[in-house]
Formats: C-alpha cells, structure tokens, sequence
C-alpha cells in the first residue's frame, strides 16, 4: 500500500490532475470514479487506484477486473479532484481520433469547437453531442483541454465514446467537409438566418465559438452559411454549452421526423 | 474609504457572498460587475461599492449614477467572489414575484424546478429561460439558492427580469396551472412521449427535476404528460440545464411557426 505522497507514482499523479501541460507530456490523464472505471476502454487503463477503505468493502472488490494499486485514504484524497473522492481512479492513455476516419461517416452530423475555455462547457458538450448522434468534434488548439479532470468528470464517459480531434488550423476543416458534402453553419450574432431553417438531415457540421468573444472571422469566414438563434428579453447571449445543444437538438429532431 | 475587512459593512458583505442563510434573513444579496450595476433596478439597489483603484480611472466615474463607497483594492478582492474582480459590486434587495401575478400571463409558457443542485445550472437556466420567452420559473424550496453569487452571476441578468417564486409546496403548482388551462409537462426518464410530439403553443409548463435523481413521485404524478428526450449512445442522462434549454427551445420554435 502507498501511504506517502512523497511517492513518484502519486506525484505524478497529482501533476497531470493539475497540469495541462504534463498530460500533454505523457499522453496519459486520470479519470475518478466507478462509473469512469466501468467505461474506460481496457487498452486505454494504464492502471487503478483505490483508496483503502474503498478496497476494504467486499462488493466494491467485486467491481475490479484487473490488478489495482491500493493507497491510503490520505494519500487519495491528495491525489483526487473531487471534494468527496469515490475511492477509485484510473491513470487512463489519451486517444485522438483521425481525421481521414471521422470524416468517412455517412451524412454525418460534426461540431467544430473553436476557443471554448470553460472545462464544465466543453464536458457538456461532449456528453449532449453523444446524446444527441453526434459523429465527432473537431477542436481549435485554444479550446479548453478534454482531459482537464473537471471536464473528463462533465464529459460522463462520452469522452470515451466521442471521436474528436484537436488541429492546429481549424480553419481547414471546413473545406475538407465541404468535399465530402458536408454543410458548415456557423453560430453567429451576425446571422440572418433562423437556426430552424435550414435542413440539418443531410451531413452538416456546426461551429460554436469562445464563450466571450463567439467565432475568429477567419474560422466564420469559411461557413456555408450563417444561423442564429434568436432569442427574447434582454438576452445578449447563451451559454455555449446550451446553444451547441439547442443546434445539435434541432438536427436530431429534423433527422428523425417521419 | 474603507480600508479594513473588520469593518461591519465588509464582515457582512463577506457573509452575504458565502451564506444563504445570511442572505434569506436579511433579505438581500451581493451582486458583480459593471454589466450587473446596469441592470440593477434602482429600486432595488441598496447601496454600492467600487474599489479604489476602479474609481481611480474617469471612465468608470463616468457609469456611476449615484453615491459609492470606495473600498480599498484588498478589501475588495475580500468582498468579491470572483479571482478577477472588476471593482464594482451592489448590495440588492431581494424581490420575488407573487404566483397570483405570475399566473396572469396569456399562453404562458412556465418552468417549474425541483430541487436543482448546482449553482451554475440553475442561473443558466434563468438566462436560457429570458432568452426562450419564458413567463416564470416556479421553485422548490430544496432549490439552489439563486442569490448565490456563482448563481447570480450565471443568470447574466436575467435573475432582474425572470419573475420567479420559491415555493414550500411546489406540487400544488400543477393543479393551479391546470385551472388556468396550462397543461404541465414533466422531463421524465419514464416518459413514452417524445418531447416533440406535444403543441406548446398553448400555456404550457415543464417540470425540470434534480441532477442526480430527477422528479419526485410527488410532483412527477400531479404532471399532465410524461415527456422524454430520447438519446443516442451510451448516455444516461443530459446536463439539467441542457435538458431545460432544449424543451423551452422547442416550445419557443413551435410558437413561432408561421
């Protein structure tokens, strides 16, 4: 049992859960929780960890499927991000989809993320997309990082199941779909256009920007077209994890009229 | 200019930002930023604060409309819940609407939450709500408080402009709507009804539940219709917030049919 903090596995552990920058190292990040456990892919699971008393109770031996590290109940709380640790966590190997392999889904219905910052919106983006049909999400390299702990926990495993991909120039992306058939719409202040309008049952992608400042004119100048959702009162804006949902909603909803 | 945390006004101001309870018993909560001074209904508006260095500069000398007091920049990172402070914040009143006035809307389009847990979703759910035309929000009492700063914040104003009612008894809701001939909807995992399929073009209300649990039985039976938004994929559940934004979106589309 690992009862020290000093310990090189813990300290490691404890860095990626703060720092972007070691996850982009190592190419590994954590995911807590029994949950996570049941959903992480076994050829991502580098390894567990479960805290003493999560180990002492007989059914939650019987949840383990492999060899886990025990450590202590101290030494787990220093290693969890959350305030009510379950006792369980994962040292998880990071995976990208490609391109080339997302783009070969058939009338496919995209997200492309650019500068989204807040961990809790981009997680909720993921998980609303998959529930929603989504066939993956091209992400800006400004955009918020996926395996930040908060947004993995936000993500409710579709994190696992979601095929994204963080590029360089989004901008390109748009010209790529545009050969495949694929519509962009851009979320857009400026837009003239009622997002119920146009006809989502086709492939088609939509772009979301940065929660303050929305799309950059360069990724917004490369849509098909501009939509907006018009809103009443005062509104200046919508949360971006709710206009992302309200946009995906309305595909699915097209998608399964009779 | 206050230069100290031990000053009575800043003790109180400092417990009003971390204590509901505070709050509820004085009947008044702290509210951020230049957005929010401009919102703030003047009858409403107790007093105001600006850091010093805030009033240091002209331009912001120029938004003020009334008396301030100046607080000094450490005593104001004390008093303000945010790590990045813009030096202004309001002491505000309290006001909630009266249900009597609430139920005198025309096709009124209502959302009734129970027990929501999270902070940030519920004041996304107030801004979601202005922006879908919504009437009113009825809440239970188990309900986050929206006098919350995390909350107040997330409402981007909407918390001035949503009337809304916390309610000991939120199951008598349903049954005074129904009088009126508004017809309840509940989000329910149970539900056999798409939430498509319903016109909301008429009065109409839907019942949001808690995070984790969702409805109770309690509430859940006094509903007109059992409603659901079907998923894809592997998830469970959408984000409470999401959820609500995607049913009053839907209601809105409906009543802007040509």
């Amino acid at each position: 049992m690992i009862d020290s903090t000093a310990n090189r596995q813990i300290k490691n552990l404890i860095q990626l859960q703060s720092r972007a920058k070691a996850r982009r190292e190592q190419g590994l990040f954590v995911a807590e929780g029994v949950r996570m456990y049941r959903e992480t892919p076994p050829d991502l699971l580098e390894k567990t960890y479960v805290s003493e008393s999560f180990y002492e109770k007989e059914q939650n031996r019987g949840l383990l499927k492999g060899d886990v590290e025990i450590v202590s109940d101290r030494v787990f709380a220093a290693i969890s991000d959350t305030k009510t640790p379950q006792g369980i966590l994962m040292l998880v190997r990071q995976r990208q989809a490609f391109v080339e392999d997302m783009l070969l889904a058939e009338e496919p219905l995209f997200l492309i993320i650019e500068d989204i910052q807040d961990p809790g919106n981009l997680g909720t983006i993921f998980r609303t997309a998959e529930a929603a049909g989504v066939d993956g999400i091209f992400l800006s390299e400004g955009t918020a990082d996926i395996y930040n702990p908060k947004t993995v926990r936000s993500t409710m495993g579709a994190i696992y199941r979601m095929p994204f991909c963080y590029l360089p120039k989004l901008s390109l992306v748009p010209a790529m779909l545009r050969k495949r058939g694929v519509c962009t719409y851009a979320a857009h202040l400026g837009g003239e256009m009622e997002y119920t309008r146009p006809d989502y049952r086709k492939g088609c992608a939509f772009m979301i920007g940065n929660e303050g400042s929305g799309l950059s004119d360069e990724l917004a100048g490369q849509a098909d077209a501009y939509i907006k959702i018009s809103m009443k009162g005062q509104t200046e804006s919508l949360n971006a994890a709710v206009a992302a949902a309200i946009l995906m909603f309305e595909a699915k909803r097209q998608r399964e009229l009779p």
